[in-house]
């Protein structure tokens, strides 16, 4: 159920999360390694990144496999930012197959992106509007409906996760989300792992390579990522 | 904003509504001759037909102009049925361009096409669950929850129409629905006729051809077709 | 490279080749079991089959994943013909997705689909004109040239294949083809199956299901089914 | 049959050819004022520009009409580039609407649109290879020809436009192509128009606004845009 990247740090490309890493998100979309539910992640991808002077990121989405947009190697190449988030999505039964649907979902300066499923019922109470009626939209709707109430991106983030595992105990939420100079993602399901380099900072549902500095991140815990500062937290 | 069709009669193509009559719904897409608001209807069609032993209609969308989906010639040359229904789209600004925002919507035997716009507040409360976040969809979801609480057809419609219209005065709601053995079909906002054949009734946004017979149904009306009948009510 | 498969006896219903069995061709684009080449076939998918009355085949394709299209129950349900063929297809790197890359291509009552790749120089001299510049299109229209001019089904096959086979020796040339009271099909470097039942006779790309009765066709062979009979010839 | 639009100068983004003039490429795709031939340019669109250290320009194309596409405003917001290119596409009737069939073209350094139509038999032998069997990639691909054979930009559209047009006489070829640091265009049956700015020349199918300053190129001539020149030869 979906695959999700991000990067903190000096400027990179969109191809750093993509098409460069030899397991990256193309890979990962029809050969992913640590998947525990679902076999291709082939129901569309989105992207987003930070660019200066604008504090609401650009944002890309298609509903078709990553591996088929021609569009996509000179977009990535060329889309360079400090701040980057990228997903490729594996739909839920029954869930429709649509941009509206797929990840990275945006509000103000916020994007993000949800690796999992979970029951209508257990967010129908936490989010007052989404984008699409797909279970992701509506975990989006009531992340960003805390964050314009005032809330942190973390803060926002494990409240929703907290709120809605309780309801629904079956519930994968794995949550990924940026501001522009924060990341954040809970772990609550499903695998994350962070790395740590000199100049920034990647977290990924699974290694993009084999290289060596690949840590994972326990089991229902929040991370948090800054341009100083790696935490994680239990939730 | 879009234009829509339906046959109740012997059995026809879905033919007979799109590319056989000169003002057919594929024209209609790019040239479309009484429509007051919106100058193309090039977001999406969707067409359903009854199929004997099959309760359900049979219901196909696309979310790209009529004229492009290289699939609906010989889609349209050999479904045929007694009771067709088929709609062009023209998204409001801001709605989602997507099959699952594209008429008709479907409930159990129950096809539906909205020819309009409305605020969103005007219909929430009519609507527990709809299949997007669209406007159309949210009144399709309130006809439908009408329906599965027993009301008919028509009665369903006219209940939603007048309901929506109340609380938003600028709505315009023309709706168009089936159930496979009756049409039903308001006029609110925007125009509406009817042509009788000694073998069925067509009903159209505006005349699929010049020939003589087609008929105007007056604003603010709801027409109910059977095979025995056409009746027009006040609303 | 692509799964195939197809139906010649008694009206059966497109749903009986795609997912009404176990492994049918839906399970077969993202879980095949015998295929030899690529992982998944997501790159599109396409069916055709034949209506009383009408000499040519209603043809149907498109270019995102056969599991994302939610037309697709509704029309593999209520199609019935005594002749079916679909696909599903695992782009050649490089080549296009796009629905006139997809099979089943066809040309007057002739409808193809090709599992495998072979090198464009190889095809060239075969074919004047194709629907699109990928390989499969190429095949396709040699194949469709050779009938114009009055060869045969099988005969029409036989000839590309092994002429297409000797200059390009890593060609994979599994076609298979129907002119609606014929199926025929190579085996060219895939696998291909056939079962008789006794209202008509399956071809597939590997088996649709785990019963008995699925017989492998031997390398470098031509089958022909007919009404009456089922003919393996070595190519 | 298509609208398009480029400029050589200052550095801008892709949105001042596209949404932010009041006839835009955006507004030309439903209301176009000059065109001839067609109505509306809803067959798809595509958008190409340089960035400095790539000499191959960066391409996006998607087959749907501009409006549909919510991922273009934060593209064009952010893709800046001294030199810009863009088109919507009318597709000549029995041609694909797929993104292979969409201009702009590329090869190396090069982008190319073709507004108009011309017979395929008209550039058959101009044209060794193409990316799609639509008549304008046959075009670009003559153009494409000449260009690796060693011939300049305007010299590859003049060769192949008289050509074409002296085998079909009833051909549109307005052209308009870049190799990243000239913009070159023919007018060929269609109108074209550029503006010169104190940094740099817009050059377009129909004027982008109502301001002053838009001169219209005479039929059958070749303009040539450089930083420093603006010039027009009689093709």
């Amino acid at each position: 159920m979906c695959r999700h990247a991000a990067w903190l740090g000096a400027e990179r490309s969109l191809a750093s999360l993509i098409d460069e890493p030899e397991h990256g998100l193309l890979k990962q979309s029809y050969a992913p390694r640590r998947q525990r539910h679902g076999m291709v992640n082939a129901d569309g991808y989105g992207m987003g990144w930070y660019v200066p002077g604008r504090p609401e990121p650009v944002r890309y989405r298609r509903s078709v496999p990553i591996w088929t947009d021609a569009n996509l190697p000179g977009l990535a190449a060329v889309a360079r930012s400090t701040c980057l988030l990228a997903a490729v999505r594996s739909a839920t039964v029954g869930m429709p197959v649509e941009e509206s649907a797929t990840a990275p979902f945006t509000d103000r300066t916020w994007l993000l992106s949800h690796n999992g499923r979970v029951a209508r019922d257990a967010v129908a109470d936490l989010c007052d509007a989404a984008e699409s009626t797909c279970d992701a939209a509506w975990v989006a709707g009531a992340v960003f409906q805390r964050g314009r109430a005032g809330a942190g991106l973390g803060e926002s983030l494990a409240e929703v996760v907290v709120q809605a595992g309780e309801k629904d105990p079956a519930a994968r939420l794995n949550l990924l989300a940026s501001d522009g100079t924060t990341l954040a993602a809970t772990v609550w399901g499903d695998t994350l792992f962070h790395h740590r380099f000199h100049d920034g900072v990647l977290v990924a549902s699974e290694p993009l390579d084999d290289l060596p500095g690949w840590q994972a991140v326990p089991e229902r815990s929040l991370l948090t990522v800054t341009r100083d500062d790696v935490r994680v937290q239990p939730l």
